[in-house]
């Protein structure tokens, strides 16, 4: 879907340039780097992909909680919860979930400045967009976790009773239905969610996020 | 503007309806006032409006250093450097000005959730605007501080040369020229920008947050 993604950079570009001689950056003092030193923690994004019912938003809030629990501070963003806010003027044409993750994708950017552990459940299915928000960041600070489990299993748990309602044409653009998904090629961490419980799974991400010197370090 | 306020609102809402079956809100465990135990402040949104060239991002500068300082976790949110990401696909026509402030209010709502003191500096010049993002937090989470200068003394500062390229024409929508300002009828603080320099200004501000016991209590 690099079309879709290409022609809103492209938009958005155009725009900016149209716009641009009336804003300036501000540099302020405290920074990222400020405020990472302030807690203690090596500031990224931690971002959760994988079909709806794959497990995201449980592994995650397992994950929030046991760095919580060691003084970490996090931030949880998720693709519903903002969908009621931020992105609620938006759909899920695939143009439509393309500006969903590139804005998901902006938020967990001026979060990470603002000295957080960023975590990110989105089912975020284009390839190209996950990679957008990848480059914008440093090296080290995009962790994808790909929540990884057959659509099979996902449309027998699903929590949400999306798939029932795909099956009665009540919803579209379902991904896994009517709307793809790319799977990660090489993700930093790789959870096939219906081999062990979410909280085993959530612990490999914590000891994936201890040992590349995110916290406790 | 509360027509413009209007229209877009309008425009949200009629389309969370039609997106809402796919989503659903997720309740995570670790939440605002465990983030805000976690770091002992209470997190507020402090917005500054006021025309371009009053002293919003100088004064706020100032408060967050002398913040960070106090060891307050703070996160500043600028108009000008939202426009260079989440907000680079908006111009300057009144329509954008209220999504600018939507999305920026959201961005807030989302930082305060996460524990913050959240500083944000936005001409956001129209009074339904601000009293959406007032109205969408606790009644003790937002923090108006009126950053006033007249006009002349903005256009003799001048900080981004906006005023002069308004007046060659080379821009347009610039607040105070061809595009409104309505100042806040009651805002918590009231700096007189032209009285005093920004950083005895800056005082000001952080005494109120103590008084409201945002920090040290």
């Amino acid at each position: 879907m690099a079309k879709g993604s290409c022609a809103i950079l492209r938009g958005a570009f155009s725009r900016m340039s149209q716009g641009a001689s009336n804003i300036e950056r501000y540099n302020f003092h405290v920074n990222k780097e400020l405020r990472a030193r302030m807690k203690g923690q090596r500031p990224c994004i931690v971002w959760f992909t994988g079909l709806s019912g794959a497990g995201k938003s449980t592994i995650m809030n397992f994950v929030e909680q046991k760095l919580s629990q060691q003084g970490v501070h996090t931030y949880a963003l998720d693709g519903d919860n903002l969908r009621f806010g931020l992105n609620r003027d938006l759909g899920f044409s695939d143009a439509d979930r393309v500006e969903n993750v590139r804005r998901a994708g902006e938020v967990a950017r001026l979060m990470l400045d603002a000295g957080l552990i960023v975590l990110c459940a989105f089912i975020s299915p284009f390839r190209a967009d996950r990679k957008i928000v990848r480059d914008a960041v440093g090296p080290d600070e995009f962790i994808e976790v790909f929540v990884d489990a057959p659509l099979d299993a996902c449309m027998a748990r699903d929590p949400k009773g999306l798939y029932a309602k795909a099956r009665q044409g009540k919803v579209r653009y379902v991904t896994g239905i009517d709307s793809p998904y790319e799977a990660p090629e090489s993700p930093e961490v790789h959870l096939r969610s219906i081999d062990a419980p979410p909280s085993v799974l959530a612990d490999r991400v914590v000891e994936q996020l201890k040992s590349a010197g995110v916290f406790g370090v």
